[in-house]
């Protein structure tokens, strides 16, 4: 089982409201459709962030992976806008004859009283066993004792590795990898030490934590997880480990 | 806690694909608004059919409760169909300043090699205690062994009722109640026996059973169902019991 994450900013243009980076999906999709054919990725859960289409929302409402909100409008712009966002990566992968198909977390996921996620997979497993391609992505959930907040991608990531035992990891971003004080990629991460220091935020308005979140999370995984660009999507789906490996 | 099925039938013309019975619908959103406002109606899950949405989709994919489908098509056509409807009655109910909020089966539930329907209610319970009313809705569901198969709003509302251990459940449809030979509403039912003799399948094209399924699938609840007409929704919520109860 492969676990894949589409970065939210690496297939979106995150400066312009809901706005698509179609070469980039693209790329994306052709490297998913090749590792299903070539049988490398036979068994894969996509997930994808929400770029230009959930963070702009998100922040509008005031609403985090800790901070709630109780009202609708919100949770129909924030949902909605991921929604759409959803059906443009649905679409440009079963246009490509993959047999993806919509996992909403808002519909199945919650958090408990301290914030836990919960978050069932038998559907996903169902439909992993049953041939298709589960796409999820970022979104909100309904929160105990605080309305609604975010989920982010990286969150539905580590949860989804964990319940499914997930062989693999990859994490597709903006960048080719970990970069170290020199622009130069990261081979290898095994600890958060070794790395705290180069690790800052991202650029762009991200209610769900940059590069140093991401590491943190992928470093408590039993998984081998690989951070890599748009470009090596299809390294990673044959089984190379492109970008940086972390352990 | 009461959960509420919109019947396919009832806020849809069952006749013609794709077409809303918006003046049902939207008697049935007055009843929802003014029930939530009154607050006799607090906690509410909604879980309403696929109507002329979901039956012609299925049926021409080949796709019933038992009969699988591994068409990434059929999942889209049926699924998308569905959707579209639930955001119609969302959009009525949102304008009426119910809070609702979608929850798509397909998202969530799944079946198991034996058919059984799992269906995880976390998210649901979670966002009736923060204020919100969760709309489900008649869909497709991921099957063992099968691709994917329906799953019917009584089905949904048997599996809420249960987990949710709601107090009271109730059946909007296109008749005021059971009837009687005579064609007048029978008070009350308590075994399928002594109704059997009455009860014949609906009129136009359903895959998810008629009224027979209905009242055998409402008297394996603890709760007390109602089954009555889109003129009684009001007086349910207000705690009557109009049309027929199944206890």
């Amino acid at each position: 089982m492969i676990v894949l994450k589409l970065g939210g900013s690496a297939i979106t243009d995150k400066d312009r409201p809901e706005t698509l980076d179609g070469e980039s999906l693209e790329t994306a999709a052709d490297a998913i459709a090749d590792g299903l054919r070539s049988g490398s990725a036979s068994s894969l859960v996509i997930v994808h962030g929400g770029g230009s289409f959930g963070h702009a929302n998100a922040s509008e409402h005031g609403v985090t992976t800790t901070a709630g909100t109780h009202d609708v409008a919100a949770v129909h712009d924030v949902h909605g806008a991921m929604k759409t966002l959803n059906e443009f990566v649905l679409s440009r992968l079963v246009d490509r004859d993959v047999p993806a198909v919509p996992v909403h977390p808002f519909s199945t996921a919650h958090r408990d009283e301290a914030g836990r996620l919960v978050l069932p997979t038998g559907q996903v497993e169902t439909m992993v066993a049953e041939g298709f391609v589960p796409v999820l992505h970022g979104d909100l959930v309904a929160h105990t004792g605080r309305g609604v907040t975010v989920v982010s991608g990286d969150e539905l990531v580590a949860a989804l590795a964990l319940d499914l035992a997930a062989d693999r990891v990859g994490l597709c971003s903006t960048v080719p990898g970990v970069l170290d004080d020199a622009d130069a990629v990261i081979d290898e991460i095994a600890s958060l030490e070794e790395v705290a220091a180069v690790l800052g935020d991202s650029d762009s308005t991200d209610v769900t934590g940059g590069m140093a979140a991401k590491v943190e999370t992928l470093l408590e995984l039993d998984a081998e997880a690989s951070i890599f660009g748009i470009e090596d999507v299809s390294a990673f789906l044959a089984g190379k480990t492109p970008g940086t490996t972390v352990r």
